[in-house]
């Protein structure tokens, strides 16, 4: 193969802020299969806010990136070569290992994707790990009853987007908190929640209480910061966060103070952080389950596609600060 | 009847800390049954951290007590007299309305107390809405699993000596933290608990740290503040907090930041508060099992009994300072 593999490595962990310093491209040539595994082209990265911690020493829920290893991330790939047979050159799969151009993977790991079903790319957004990740947070941990108020925050992006349509599916009263017009009205028109309220207005937490005039039942946390702090006391009697992420505060070097937990008791709320691979039955049901309203035009969703793989970091790092409008992925040209 | 009925009524809403002054004795004439009550001559008052939150016009689960009202809170009493026939002159009760040496109270809201089944005060404390508060909390809303490390704080105090003594039932490893040596001594020699750590020592979340040296599964939260705050970097994968109370912070007059939340998501933390008066069924349940390990033995409990009903506001704003060791009850004399 005469091609060269464009690589982006972890070239240092961050203290603080994450910028385009701690990320390295190196151009190697593509590894050989090892038995048991398929030569994989990558065509399509996913970049998720996940990926911010992995590239921390902090002990977290999975193990971080090593300095000098490769990025991890999900890809959606075409197969060029597989000498175990399992998949035919041009097969498209869903793999991991996402920030290079080529890479050799086992077999049993890759998942078939079927092109004519549903756009490759929904892999890694709507059907995949995010629109998993909001199926499981909504049915089973924030779980919102007919006529309760559901505030999503992110509600443009992968996850929230899904979220909240799934809670207004559930019947809840949905209300969005995204950046900027746009976005608001792509959550309230494409999307059809109730309410978007623009986090980025001077007086966000005002709009927010009039848009949740019975106050907060169920929050769907994708940022923390000013959002988590607005939210907090417009929380109702029995109110749930699901606590999904926290992206707003993930560059930061030391954690902002918490709001004060005192109405965790006045209000007997309860609070629940989850982690989607927790859930591993879960991305099955999905993407039967998300799949059908798919065809069926009742699941909306918007990806960000950012050309070239050399882009990859500026992406990521414009995403952790909102730029994205819908699931950020990089195709790799 | 001679005697006056000495009341403590609130005087003012306190503006941050309570103090003497929010308080009012009066002494008026006992009052007169009306159809349906039962005059009660009251011999014991409990004074409970929820008191300062019925002082406070803040929005809570609770209606506040009203300005110029007799101070809410449960007494033990004997009947003076009951027209409806009931209870005979002597009988001893477990009723409401408890600042104040007499009241008329409908007969129907009256639990009768066998002071030979055990001494009457437990009816407040250890078998009361106290040791209520802690079945509910950790049967129901903790659940510790065997082996697991279990931390309660106000250890010594109404709540926290029962709670840890029925985690240890469960199978836990034990852990209290309490103010001093003597209520530490206390805490590992009479309640039996594994461990205890004195939060007033200046290395307190060091000496936290090295008595759970497998991290905490289970925080029962009873002071908020400065143990939390050495609680919450100890919290393992999956932990859970049960939020009975913030003690520690009722006194503020703003709320203290708390720890930031980004550790709900990654450690998938669940937090949940309660309040023992939604589990209704609990009381009964817990007198039963309870008053059971009591006779047994296997159940100990410590009361701290202040003579004199004028010294109830001193002696709850001391309690609000943890200056009480074991259940704070006033006799009333």
């Amino acid at each position: 193969m005469n091609e060269t593999n464009l690589r982006i490595l972890l070239r240092a962990r961050p203290e603080g802020a994450a910028t385009a310093e701690h990320f390295q491209a190196v151009e190697e040539a593509p590894p050989s299969p090892r038995p048991g595994e398929a030569l994989l082209r990558h065509r399509f990265l996913s970049l998720d806010p996940y990926m911010r911690g992995r590239m921390s020493g902090a002990k977290s829920y999975a193990a971080p990136v090593a300095v000098g290893d490769v990025m991890e991330g999900q890809s959606v790939a075409q197969v060029a070569e597989d000498p175990t047979g399992r998949f035919k050159p041009g097969d498209w799969v869903l793999g991991g290992k996402g920030w290079q151009r080529f890479s050799a993977q086992p077999v049993s790991g890759l998942v078939k994707l079927d092109p004519d079903a549903a756009p490759v790319t929904t892999a890694l957004g709507v059907l995949g790990m995010p629109g998993t990740t909001a199926w499981v947070g909504v049915t089973e941990i924030a779980v919102p009853k007919p006529g309760e108020t559901f505030v999503v925050s992110a509600a443009s992006g992968a996850v929230g987007s899904v979220a909240g349509q799934i809670a207004k599916r559930m019947g809840a009263r949905v209300v969005g908190v995204a950046g900027g017009f746009e976005k608001c009205r792509f959550v309230r028109d494409e999307l059809g929640f109730d309410e978007c309220v623009d986090h980025r207005a001077a007086d966000f937490p005002d709009l927010l209480a009039a848009a949740c005039p019975r106050g907060i039942d169920v929050y769907f946390e994708n940022v923390g910061g000013a959002v988590q702090k607005a939210v907090w006391p417009l929380l109702n009697q029995f109110g749930r966060v699901a606590f999904c992420g926290m992206v707003a505060e993930y560059q930061n070097a030391e954690p902002a103070p918490g709001p004060n937990l005192a109405q965790v008791v006045r209000k007997s709320l309860r609070l629940r952080g989850f982690i989607v691979s927790q859930h591993p039955a879960a991305f099955t049901e999905w993407r039967s389950t998300g799949g059908r309203w798919l065809r069926e035009g009742a699941l909306r969703y918007r990806e960000d596609v950012v050309k070239g793989l050399d882009r990859a970091p500026e992406a990521f790092l414009g995403m952790l600060r909102g730029e994205n409008f819908g699931k950020r992925i990089v195709e790799i040209t």
